[in-house]
């Protein structure tokens, strides 16, 4: 794998406070070739599930051997294992709490961060993410061997992630997974599951906390102004959106909002 | 032009989303070499007027030869043309819906982005950003010549900048036409219009929503709490601030309040 | 010292503005090579106090030789002094108003940066962030001694750092100064205060508003839910906390809320 060169930073810990920009000097000092990318600061504190998500949709547009850190992380200091999953497209560096969960879909090698000598000499046990993954990415970038770096294990957590159910009618039911910057409802329904509908040219119907959407615009600016709609996204996933409106908050929906679709 | 390997970024995306990540890894892909600086993502969602503002205002600043990506694209899909813009300062990609209308007021040669060759192959039509802009700013990036990413074309899309106007007693009429992050209310006024006064010596009188500012201020600290001022701001608009306050807030201005000068 | 391409970024400036982006386009214009890293631009605006604080975090972690440019700056165009100093560990460039107090505790040169030569030429009196700190840490990136940016001064402005307070009973007084992302507040108190408990091994009673915390947590899962607790966070201060909760807003804590330690 080339380009490991490349870090990128996925935390919750927002942008005003030291903390990446700490983490940003430490792989630095480390690496100075290195290349960093913000991913974002600004998962909502503990979202482990918000930053599997934004992870599952970016990691898959950075070069090869990208090394992507992970830090959200509200069980930092206990007995949650710190880990590398290696990747066929890069290296994943964070806490095993699932925030991993959509990375282990594809055959991946995961190894714990158990030797001392690539953290900090001044080691804090509330910040592993400056004294022990940034210094670790750093060492990774810089060609360090992943089984140099800790131990393989066979080991660690996933959380379930939903899936679409089908019912006796053929009918479909998903949830809203995300929502973003613009209020667009997420869901897990992806373009595989409505193949009876796209196939046959049969327009589905679905509804959302009562209110019905007939058929898929193919982008935004089809839709007319306070008119619920769908389309499949730019990420493959179903979305529920109003135009120019933030659907979230004009229809008052939360994740796991159930979706139907017939 | 030198220095083609910078690229900035200006969006509407926010930063909680993998939005903006994801147009950064693309463009690393295509060339790990490019340096990319974001200029903001924190355009009001669907903000052509407030992106068209903030680029005019950092574009000056960057190595000629920069390329300027911009998405703030609610027409994304649809018919409006993507674009690449060849400035005398460097090069601007985005949208055919206003967001380069201070771009054009210099001498450019516009492109209708529309060889596939340069976009991704899995193309979704919700997201030019990632798909088409950012890609064509890599391989821009990397020498490929404008002709060969788009046809010339002759027409494209300005909204017409509010300028400021006379009244028969000598009299200026202008209007806010951005709030920064302070709070600051900045004018299309600028010291053109404002010589009658600044060569006179004969300080102007700025009236807004019923309050009167006499003269002008050099810089911000020359203020007393409280009351109501005005300067020529760093980036040659006149401005009106209370020191230490929102003045936005305060005096609830909306964007296009009138602004009296006598 | 090495490392001088490196440059970071301290603001008030937020990033829905070109602020910003305006100095990073000013540096990369005068050394395309530099490397630039934002610590943070969303310092409340004019929070001098904050600022001196986030720096003292992050600059530790960084290379020797780094630039640091600190723009918090309500005095900007008046008799405040545009500053570069010479520590140890790096430069600092940013106005003479207390922003450096941390930064002088240790053995520095300060220069004031009064040479026209290296601002930019079409200087306003309204940002000098982007006319003079920003090209003046490029300039010094590119190797121009700190004698030809500025003269040697003697006097700067320092803030008294609020100390701790022993009383006769050998209890200890401290205060909050800082709160960060999550909510968890930061006390001036450090494990130097804290030794007659940490070495005796007996726990120290923490009182902050009425409400008592006995002893330290290793760290943030050692906690229960809605059970105030304390710890040595990851910067070597007490930190006083709610696990996944934000003791700021439910406690109402205002920076300088005294702690009482006994």
């Amino acid at each position: 794998m080339p380009a490991k060169s490349l870090i990128t930073l996925l935390t919750d810990f927002g942008t005003t406070d030291a903390f990446a920009a700490s983490m940003k000097g430490v792989i630095l000092k480390i690496n100075p070739k290195a290349t960093i990318v913000d991913i974002t600061h600004e998962i909502p504190p503990h979202g482990i599930h918000s930053a599997a998500f934004v992870l599952k949709s970016a990691y898959r547009y950075f070069p090869k051997g990208t090394i992507h850190v992970v830090v959200v992380d509200p069980g930092v200091g206990g007995s949650r294992k710190p880990l590398l999953v290696v990747h066929p497209m890069g290296y994943f560096i964070g806490p095993d709490n699932g925030v991993f969960s959509y990375i282990y879909k594809s055959n991946v090698k995961v190894y714990r961060l158990n030797t001392l000598r690539y953290r900090l000499k001044q080691y804090s046990p509330t910040f592993d993410g400056r004294d022990l993954f940034a210094p670790v990415a750093a060492w990774l970038s810089k060609g360090i061997a992943p089984v140099k770096l800790g131990q393989r294990v066979k080991e660690y957590m996933s959380f379930p992630i939903p899936e679409p159910r089908w019912f006796a009618d053929n009918s479909l039911q998903g949830q809203v997974i995300h929502t973003d910057r613009f209020g667009n409802l997420i869901t897990n329904i992806t373009p595989e599951e409505l193949k009876p509908w796209l196939s046959s040219r049969k327009p589905p119907t679905i509804i959302i906390k009562g209110q019905t959407i007939k058929g898929l615009k193919q982008f935004y600016s089809q839709a007319t102004p306070h008119e619920l709609c769908a389309l499949i996204n730019s990420d493959a996933h179903l979305e529920i959106f109003l135009i120019q409106e933030d659907a979230q908050s004009v229809l008052n929906i939360k994740n796991d909002e159930r979706v139907i679709i017939s």
